[in-house]
């Protein structure tokens, strides 16, 4: 099975630092590889971290601040100059549209990739095709601000060894996944004859927000939750996260323990605070199974849940 | 008196590799800084090289290539958030002012820093207040470009033991400067008598182009010639060259030697050609005084020139 990772480009808020690029991150999901926030420089991290810009299939933007959408005209320039030949999908949130429009036109460019533009408006359920649907939801942040969700529906994990025991080979595999049985010597074999259930995959992302039923819902039961997590509350900025539309690394916690998450990777961060350890420290004792993003790191996908009677 | 110098940030045409950012590169010139072609990621050079946004006090852009200007939204959001008050006179090419104006305006700012736009049409001096005079040059490349040239004229360096023997202290120096005499003592002091001629410093950038007339004149006699070597003519590739618009560093070499220019630097460099010793390699043999820029290096400005007659 191909690689499920969350390859982290960037971490930094508002200004990046010597140790962090703007945001950025790169979910490698099977065949898929979704690209979230690009800020500026995602276009060289990109080169930094070893993924290919002809890897992206989708990229999802939350809002139009600088530091969640600057890396936009570089990573489809290079994914034209890499004669990237299939189109795009890109969403964000239509409030968004005309900064959008600036910057997939921001330089002159003797070759462009095919964007398919996606302008979100109210949330919901912005593309269901396997192996994920991808689900929009408002956040609350001094922009209007979408966060984005990866499910991958509950399914079968096919059993070889049953396959082989029951004569099915070759065309016949496909058919029986496709059509839920197909007919070997004389017998109908069922697909739970030869398979057993296995609990889809979820990944939630939400940046940035205050806190809102809207990142609460996007979190829900996610089995890896990138959240957000500008401020400490230790330092004293619940009032300055607020103010601002973001959350503090408490809070982030909070929000992954209320929500059922299963994994908490906290980013974003406020150059205020160089060191990521001291996010870790806040969010540990609410959130224990939580990690700061550093640039260039990858995180892999938990372990998928064990399946329900499993 | 204050430095002046080139702090490179950046050095890869097209596409950035893992030890080149994207085109850009901060003069430094007493009180101004003059920010060249700022590609994706020169808001996080700057920060790497230890250069104050708020220290920019022009931008001059020679094209909109997206490795000459994506960088242009993040300096502009950097300066804002750094409260820079004063405005920031930025130069380009008046046939890319589509892209100029969805750059400055790419992304949702709160606070915006003050634009003075300049876009130059047919080249001439844009700028001529003191220190220096800008002067923009038609380049020849796939899109319209433009090459900048600062030039200092020439003047007089005011010698302290000959203003103490006679006796200029005070605000009698402010006067003597400014109108060429001043009386003290009942004796008239003429600006000659205390002071020796000074050539004025010239840095030159040409970029992106192929051999050009315009080429020829930004160069001429300057003192610090920053000029694009893409290719390598030792590599087979002037004929790329010509087709892409883009100088060898043999051509850039021998633009420096028909020019009369001092120093060369060249940059702008392909991923091809990942050492750029090469470029050096190639331009020595016909332009001795050649280094190729690297990121974060710094490039003091030659030191003057002899006053004629010196």
């Amino acid at each position: 099975m191909a690689a499920r990772e969350l390859v982290v480009l960037g971490t930094a808020s508002q200004a990046p630092t010597r140790y962090r690029n703007h945001n950025g991150y790169f979910l490698r999901w099977d065949g898929e590889g979704v690209l979230f926030d690009p800020g500026e420089g995602t276009q060289r991290q990109l080169v930094l971290a070893g993924v290919a810009a002809s890897s992206i299939t989708r990229i999802c933007v939350t809002h139009f601040h600088g530091d969640h959408c600057l890396g936009l005209p570089g990573v489809l320039a290079r994914m034209a100059l890499d004669h990237v030949a299939r189109p795009v999908d890109v969403y964000f949130p239509a409030a968004g549209a005309v900064y959008f429009d600036r910057l997939r036109l921001a330089s002159v460019a003797e070759r462009r990739v095919t964007v398919r533009a996606h302008p979100v408006r109210n949330g919901g359920v912005v593309a269901g095709a396997p192996p994920f649907r991808l689900v929009g939801t408002p956040l609350d942040h001094r922009t209007t601000a979408i966060g984005w969700r990866l499910e991958e529906p509950d399914g079968v994990r096919v059993l070889p060894d049953r396959l082989e025991a029951l004569g099915v080979r070759g065309p016949a595999v496909g058919e029986l996944l496709a059509s839920g049985s197909v007919t070997v010597g004389g017998r109908a074999v069922r697909v739970g004859e030869v398979s057993e259930p296995r609990r889809g995959q979820t990944v939630a992302f939400v940046m940035d927000t205050r806190w809102c039923d809207g990142a609460l819902s996007l979190a829900d039961g996610a089995d890896l939750l990138v959240c957000e997590a500008t401020f400490l509350s230790s330092a004293g900025e619940d009032g300055l996260a607020d103010v601002s539309g973001h959350l503090t690394a408490a809070q982030a916690a909070r929000l992954a323990r209320q929500a059922g998450a299963r994994r908490l990777v906290l980013t974003h961060f406020s150059q205020r605070h160089p060191d990521e350890q001291a996010f870790v420290d806040e969010a540990r004792p609410i959130f224990p199974a939580t990690t700061a993003a550093r640039d260039l790191a990858v995180v892999p996908l938990p372990r998928r849940r064990p399946a329900p009677g499993a």
